[in-house]
């Protein structure tokens, strides 16, 4: 894997994850960066969001500290000092100042970090900062909870004549059980960008990966995803058609990095993805996205693996855009379902036999004849979702 | 069980549920009665909805006949015609115009009316009307889909003299597989309403009961709820202030009724009552309430027996409306978890046993001081939820 020029990465143990597993993760660029931050919409706000949200977009950040397995969120005036602590050591370490740094946390709701743990390993991150696969892969790993997989993803492009690197880091399997919460992703490049370019390609690229995805649609206390660009690859700020190519692959990386949640969901049998077209607008298509992936029966449908017209097509019906019935039609994994608004005869056994085989479900749902379209990905539920969410108890 | 004066009722099996059960019911009213009707918000529509929205409100109804075990949904022009048939046949056997007839379906979507044994069905059903308790207990068994349960209620009172009876039936039990919808309820009284009356009477209650109550939320196509007023207790029509009186006892058996869905939600192991206070207007609290209740999280956490304040608390704070984080303060059946924002401390294990030793999960949040409030009802999510709505396939 291509790493973007002049970043260093760690991922160490301090153990507050009990299992003895990394849960402090440290990216640091050797020269100031720019950088964006997209946020929560949750109104109830984790520590470390409160303390990123004042510091982006910025020209001159230098470092992402991140811990997992305590969220600090809920901890009141305690977790915003514990958050500042978390800066004011990293920057400390690393020669540098608090308000270069970015924190995230992940993990366990309503208590306190174990600061002395913490402490110590920001201390270890910053002494085995290293820049090969390794050390990135190592501080991918620090920041995941209860996934089962690592999510990662990059793309190289060529700009101007400049090699431009891409790189990202998530975590996240649904919002879960106890109270472990949020969505995290770090995308770095090599890039030069402005802070105003940094800011508008994260939250058109939030938009279409992390705005798109659900396991079961419970917006986190923490959700954070960042941008930094170095210009460590060398050349001029990206010009406007600069900018339109590499927002291509930022995007590209993101729903690559986003798709990965739902894959992950707890006990997810398959990756569903809704694809609506024809709807007025990209907000309405969107509504009915998240209605239609949002619904339980969707959900126990696919898991059930069956081709379930029925509450697809309901599901969009009170989603609340408006339905334009002669045009509505449904397909499945390539099986046209419905069709001018009516339900058409088609090889169940075969449809059904796509959803056992795959473990990917396509719905694909025409509602009119307007210019709107959206793509959102999600998991399926399941028995061992409910297992999962319910006997892990606090 | 006091029966209102001047309607006759039967239920009788016709074929069309497989299992012999009863599937037709029919409620005529001796005189012609006022009523109103209340239905799905979704915009793919069952024929039956279509028929009835384009009758009510009307003075001069006299039944409502309704089968169960095929929803008439999604079957185009044909099943428009299936619904006026229903119509019409009764009609004809009752010696009433078709206009004065209000047809209801629920079950499966997408097939056509058998209407050779829909027709039987009618015709037996004329045949069996009577007035006793065992009649009507009858035709509220044969709108039963996949319930467990019968879902009846009663109310009598006195205004100005008069014994007026109040009575209701109900189905549901979520929006159900395959493709098995639809939330059915018929309230009548023997009490004298003006159309208007009757109308805005029927909508206040539905916004107080089965417009509070959710399974999955998934709205289905043939939602309805209907109320007719025969004025046969005798009496002028109801003034101002026994309106008032009357409109008390009808929300109070909507809402026992609509109760009896979530409790009877497939698979389910806890009714659910999330009651917000303190929000800017009661829809903002609506807005709450439905967010908590549709959280897979929180009703796998009730399930589990789990008191999880952390999710009920984001749940909250992604909803939407403003939360006034130091009025936040959040009761589980009488347990005080979160308080001015924070969490606190409890007994878990006692919290907990009452989730184990009670099907009742009352949830009490408070997220400002401000006037509005609202109650709403589900059901928490199980493996025995995800089992029945993934196994039964189309």
């Amino acid at each position: 894997m291509k790493l973007p020029k002049g970043y260093r990465f760690a991922g160490t143990a301090c153990g507050v994850k009990t299992s003895g597993a990394k849960d402090v993760s440290l990216v640091l660029s050797d020269v100031p960066a720019t950088g964006a931050g997209v946020y929560t919409q949750n109104q109830v706000v984790a520590a470390p969001v409160i303390n990123c949200r004042s510091k982006t977009p910025s020209s001159s950040l230098r470092a992402i500290i991140t811990n997992s397995g305590n969220a600090n969120a809920c901890t009141g005036e305690k977790g915003i000092q514990d958050s500042a602590r978390m800066c004011n050591l990293t920057a400390e370490t690393c020669g540098v100042e608090p308000e270069q740094i970015l924190v995230m946390s992940t993990g366990i709701i309503g208590q306190f970090l174990p600061m002395t743990a913490i402490e110590q390993g920001i201390r270890d991150s910053v002494n085995s900062l290293g820049n090969s696969e390794q050390h990135f892969l190592e501080s991918a790993d620090a920041i995941l909870t209860t996934d089962q997989s690592r999510k990662i993803a990059n793309r190289s492009l060529n700009l101007g004549g400049t090699k431009i690197e891409l790189v990202g880091m998530a975590k996240g399997a649904g919002m879960i059980g106890p109270n472990m919460a949020t969505m995290l992703c770090t995308c770095l490049t090599d890039a030069k960008l402005s802070a105003d370019q940094a800011e508008r390609l994260l939250r058109r690229a939030a938009a279409l990966s992390f705005n798109q995805i659900s396991v079961e649609g419970h917006t986190s206390t923490n959700d954070t995803m960042l941008l930094l660009a170095n210009g460590a690859a060398g050349g001029e700020e990206l010009d406007k058609q600069q900018e339109q190519v590499f927002a291509g692959q930022l995007n590209a990386m993101c729903i690559e990095l986003a798709k990965q949640i739902p894959i992950d969901g707890e006990g997810a049998s398959h990756l569903i993805e809704v694809s609506i077209t024809g709807a007025a607008s990209d907000a309405e298509a969107q509504l009915i996205a998240r209605t239609v992936a949002a619904s339980n029966l969707v959900k126990t449908a696919i898991y059930g693996e069956d081709p379930n017209w029925g509450r697809i097509v309901s599901a969009a019906g009170y989603a609340g855009p408006p339905i334009v019935h002669e045009h509505l039609r449904l397909e499945l994994n390539g099986f046209t379902l419905f069709d001018a608004g009516e339900p058409i005869a088609f090889d169940e056994p075969a449809a059904s036999a796509t959803l056992r085989d795959q473990s990917v479900a396509r719905i694909e749902l025409t509602v009119g004849d307007g210019p709107g379209n959206c793509t959102h990905w999600t998991s399926d539920l399941t028995v061992e979702y409910v297992r999962f969410n319910s006997e892990y108890s606090t």
